[in-house]
């Protein structure tokens, strides 16, 4: 590192993209919030075990949190959703690099009552309030359609590299829940995860081109790890994949190292996808100095903390209506 | 199908890339030779446990064959092979469609005496003698590198498809061997079988364009199973992804249906792969009527059946003369 990178990222602990040199440094932030491992007392839902895990790990999963009706109910909604027309063209949608076919729906918990609902439920907010030690809001949604036969890898990344380089996210004080609606198994590319790699923190090399969310969201070209620090990375912690039944749950830490490989099975993987911020953590402006990214990528008009609810509800207010 | 193409099928029951409809029939061959398992005597190395399985299955699976005093001094060949000059401009050499990295050697049963002499290794010539009722010869043979970090995936489809199409080999009489020189893990990609795919033929659409080869060893793209018929199949028999140890063996039917997904895990994949065909089945004039690929890709020079040996007597001459 140069003197002035050394005085930059004294400035800016968490700097990245602006060195030719990747470098790999200590986490600055706590990961359970509100001293309650410290003080070996929970605060609850979660039990003290958990939070040590999550701790440790940087991530907790949940099988079948949720019941088959509710992930049968939430399915349909998504192919409600690809077939409304307003969407078509909306940038909302992602599409596959080479198929086309749609990679993701962004901002669902804004256009979409079903998923609004979804991402104010109880048994996920609290749990994301007790780790974050805060109330919460939505720093990004999407549900996430990793096509059958042609879906492509999402590379080796950290979400907070990003948050913070390109959104302006503080601190490390956020969490993405990833709630699975189709089964996860070891053929259609499940999430990956490098167990304890949330307690470092990689800088990445490159400058970040403007406009860089138009494509980052179909194939990730910047933010990428170094391969030298990704196998050491892989050869001190491993890699740990959490498969498991539709209407599981995954919570994982927002500096984690994660990624999934391709999915040739004719089996989709669905998956719907809530980033939780710390309502102490509000964005500033982006720390590359660039233009932020857009209001349905990166919440920078709502940082109102949700009121946690009860999806139930909203299925039944739903069929009520019926 | 038209009229017309009912009578192509009549004379060549395994055609293929002639119709705009895909379609599935039933194999026309035998999977073992020699009428072993009808008449319940096996002949060995297999016995009739092993003839049944693969009978039903398409493939067979043993983990640790070769020492790991073997792997280690085929892995550094892999290496030397890396680092030849002579071999960096070669039509053997196959490269990653993006990255531009190594994804196979072809032929290396013939230029590198090491692979070479794995090629006729006793302990898989006989079983693939076994297996097809007669001598064998090599067909084709590679190493494949599924690099870490950017190794892509291999599509589904039937080796059988395109030997018969691009290579003009008649009858279901050959079979795979995959040797694995680095560990295979749910995470780097291992091949995935569809087991008792084997039992039927599925014809893919569209015509093969001329030099096809040039492109389909980097990715696929013609000679590509149907969606709906490749959902019925996993519907019906499922995935599986044989895994294990470097020195693992897997032995697989010509007309299985296998393909892998990306790895972007550290971990490379390196296989040695050998395909066997029965020296009662050799090359005619390809079936889709063009000109046959080329000498290292598919061998039509040189049908002279295998003398089965010993790897451990060539590796003793290599390491007596250092």
């Amino acid at each position: 590192m140069s003197a002035l990178e050394q005085k930059q990222q004294k400035i800016d602990p968490y700097i990245s993209r602006v060195s030719d040199t990747p470098f790999m440094t200590e986490r600055q932030d706590p990961v359970i919030y509100g001293e309650q491992v410290a003080l070996g007392e929970d605060k609850g839902p979660l039990n003290l075990e958990h939070l040590e895990a999550y701790n440790d790990n940087g991530f907790l999963f949940f099988e079948s949190l949720f019941s088959e009706d509710e992930v049968s109910w939430l399915l349909g909604e998504v192919e409600r959703l690809k077939t409304l027309k307003e969407l078509e063209d909306s940038d909302y949608v992602i599409r596959e690099p080479e198929s086309n076919e749609i990679r993701s729906f962004f901002y669902v918990h804004q256009f979409d009552a079903v998923f609004k609902a979804l991402s104010q439920d109880e048994r996920i907010v609290n749990i994301a309030e007790q780790i974050l030690g805060s109330q919460v809001y939505i720093h990004q949604s999407r549900v996430n359609l990793k096509p059958g036969f042609r879906g492509k890898e999402f590379y080796w990344h950290s979400d907070f590299e990003t948050w913070h380089t390109e959104d302006g996210m503080p601190r490390m004080r956020a969490l993405s829940c990833s709630i699975t609606l189709t089964d996860n198994n070891e053929f259609n590319g499940p999430l990956m995860v490098i167990p304890g790699s949330h307690k470092l923190y990689i800088s990445c090399v490159g400058e970040t081109p403007e406009n860089h969310h138009l494509d980052s969201l179909r194939k990730q070209e910047y933010g990428v790890p170094d391969d030298k620090i990704m196998t050491e990375l892989v050869e001190q912690n491993g890699i740990v994949a959490p498969k498991g039944k539709a209407g599981s749950v995954i919570f994982f830490e927002c500096n984690l190292m994660h990624g999934s490989n391709s999915n040739i099975t004719p089996y989709t993987r669905t998956n719907a996808f809530f980033v939780y911020n710390s309502a102490e953590n509000t964005l500033v402006d982006p720390y590359s100095g660039m233009q932020p990214r857009p209001e349905h990528i990166a919440t920078r008009k709502d940082f109102a903390p949700i009121q946690p609810s009860r999806l139930q509800n909203a299925l039944k207010d739903y069929r009520d209506k019926k």
